[in-house]
């Protein structure tokens, strides 16, 4: 059974989708590994580490494709590439296929099965698949040095002979696991971190990692599989001015709020930011998640630009977790080996459909669309 | 007696010399401020917020120069400002005298006593206006975000459910303020941490912050006044070996060695950096001290760029202190206020010539260049 994995071809994409370590794991189990040539370069990850764990390493990519019973990538697969899967094959992609309709007929018009890792169901079981979770870890991450980067402050207290220098005011709008990596990382650097979400359950998580929360003082809103859901217009009145009240008063503000396959919710207004003390910093992760553009938690983001409104400074990074490609391969690679395992029986692709993950990140199957 | 503060001329200087809380201080003391329109702009120091404290802000900056008792200021004046200065005017900067000796030649001209807030001696009575302390803290804490944002791995260690990603190795060489705060923003970020500095006296500090400390098994060197000294080339040799075997297995290498007046000692070779694996890091401090350019601790490094040298990527920070002008101002206006403060006898300038913090920071006076 022959697992390809190409360069990614996005711009900007500098992850890649094996490692030296998951060449090792799906060998293992009855897989053959070929790679482009240099598939892994953005990432630091050598062909000939990929090469000593026993991938072979080839440069004709459509030949990869044409051999390939599974491929394995980051983004989903060019149109011109899906043209060349045989009929039948497997890929596994961090596809959104809601921001990729095209892909996903070309998937289905060529009878390819293909498995979006971001829909694997948020259950225990199918955490190591989980790479919205491994890679908005990375996101939340990054998105704190960039912050810190633009401040004109430094974020930690220092106690020094010409006198105090106050820790920085950060607030994180969205705990799901980005925001909870950004408030830990902040932390990390000493900050004051306030924190929100619309689900009251993050209260605990944000206040272990020793952020305070920020409670509207109303019922909870928390979707299925513990995901936030879309919101009514009351209560949005009510997050408003709570959250402009909190964002007037920070140094920092940084945004992770998503609701999967729905445009960014929108936290922080145009006026909110203008209330903002020169010198502040927005980094907003809701402007893209996972290489789709989402719209923004700030009214006044552009993605992949840096804003200056009136001395504040508002940050949309594109594909954030690329920025550290390395660690985020890693990551990644483990998860698609893992859902790619569990696909496999006795060395052959054999899903079982009853499996709620299999089911789950299914995304087309003999030349059907199941997920939009 | 007036005191004027005027808008930095030098490219890519944000900071200021004054803050509010400066102009209260030295308004006490007898002063009356006055600060040119837009002086701390670029640190988000606001004019209202100076004027709310008693500053006078105005326009015309030849009559500024020409009214002033005193001036203050980060970069040295330009020559051209010097000419308008008053005969027997007082100027505090962070002068370096023997990077900029053209704007000494023509204060000592101009008959200007000038302090330089880098020359005070480093005893615990001065270290309020230890201007080099408090910047090169901040030098210490960019070098960390700049390093961590390059870098194609994370910092600290994970444990998640898709693996555990190993911590990045962190290599400082230089263990003064910069150094120092270095390895504590780096800790902080959750890096492992491994510290070398001539001065054997560093050890108990390094090892404080939770790194490990690079012996080479040799005699201390430290030099006069607490400050690194000028080595044999015996025990350069010595010091080549064991750190490049440090810098091939770190991930980060960040330098900040400097030896005061001179250029920055060469700690990292061409080889060293080939002999780094692809996605290494080396921020060089060194480069340039305080607004000079030093010639770098890295043999690679070119001052303002971003070198690739076969994935391995050296910055070399042009005036890394000025990336966090709110803070770094803040610091630096309270030293140079407190030098400032021990000139002032009785409302007027009346410096002690017997003080060492003022005979030893003092570069010219009565005609005569007393420091180059």
């Amino acid at each position: 059974m022959q697992v390809v994995v190409l360069r990614e071809t996005v711009e900007g994409e500098r992850r890649v989708a094996i490692v030296p370590e998951t060449v090792a794991a799906l060998t293992a189990v009855g897989c053959s590994i070929a790679v482009e040539t240099g598939a892994g370069r953005h990432a630091f990850v050598r062909d000939e580490d990929l090469a000593a764990r026993g991938a072979s390493v080839e440069t004709d990519r459509t030949h990869l494709l044409q051999s390939a019973d599974a491929v394995l990538s980051v983004q989903p697969l060019p149109v011109g590439d899906i043209a060349y899967l045989a009929a039948g094959s497997t890929v596994v992609s961090f596809l959104q296929p809601w921001a990729h309709r095209d892909a996903v007929r070309a998937l289905a018009a060529r009878s390819v099965t293909s498995f979006s890792l971001d829909l694997v169901p948020r259950i225990s079981r199918a955490q190591s698949m989980d790479a919205l979770s491994s890679q908005a870890l990375v996101a939340g991450y990054r998105a704190v040095l960039l912050a810190a980067a633009a401040a004109p402050r430094m974020f930690p207290l220092f106690m020094t002979a010409a006198g105090t220098v106050a820790p920085a005011k950060v607030l994180v709008l969205g705990a799901g696991v980005a925001g909870l990596q950004a408030i830990a990382t902040s932390r990390r650097l000493g900050a004051v971190v306030t924190a929100y979400d619309v689900r009251a359950a993050a209260a605990d998580e944000v206040r272990s990692l020793g952020a305070m929360f920020l409670d509207l003082g109303l019922d909870s809103q928390e979707g299925a599989g513990g995901y936030a859901r879309v919101q009514s217009e009351e209560f949005l009145a009510r997050q408003r001015e709570v959250i402009g009240e909190h964002v007037a008063r920070s140094d920092v503000v940084i945004t992770a709020a998503a609701v999967p396959g729905r445009p960014a919710p929108l936290l922080v207004s145009a006026d909110m930011v203008q209330a903002m003390r020169p010198g502040g910093v927005v980094v907003d992760l809701g402007a893209e998640a996972g290489g789709a553009e989402r719209g923004g938690n700030c009214e006044l983001t552009r993605l992949g630009e840096v804003v200056d409104v009136d001395g504040v400074t508002i940050l949309g990074p594109r594909n954030p977790a690329s920025a550290h490609p390395l660690h985020a391969s890693a990551l990644y690679a483990r998860n698609a080996a893992n859902l790619l395992t569990l696909l496999i029986r006795d060395g052959q692709l054999d899903p079982d459909w009853d499996d709620e993950v299999v089911a789950g990140s299914c995304v087309t199957k003999d030349g059907e669309v199941l997920k939009t």
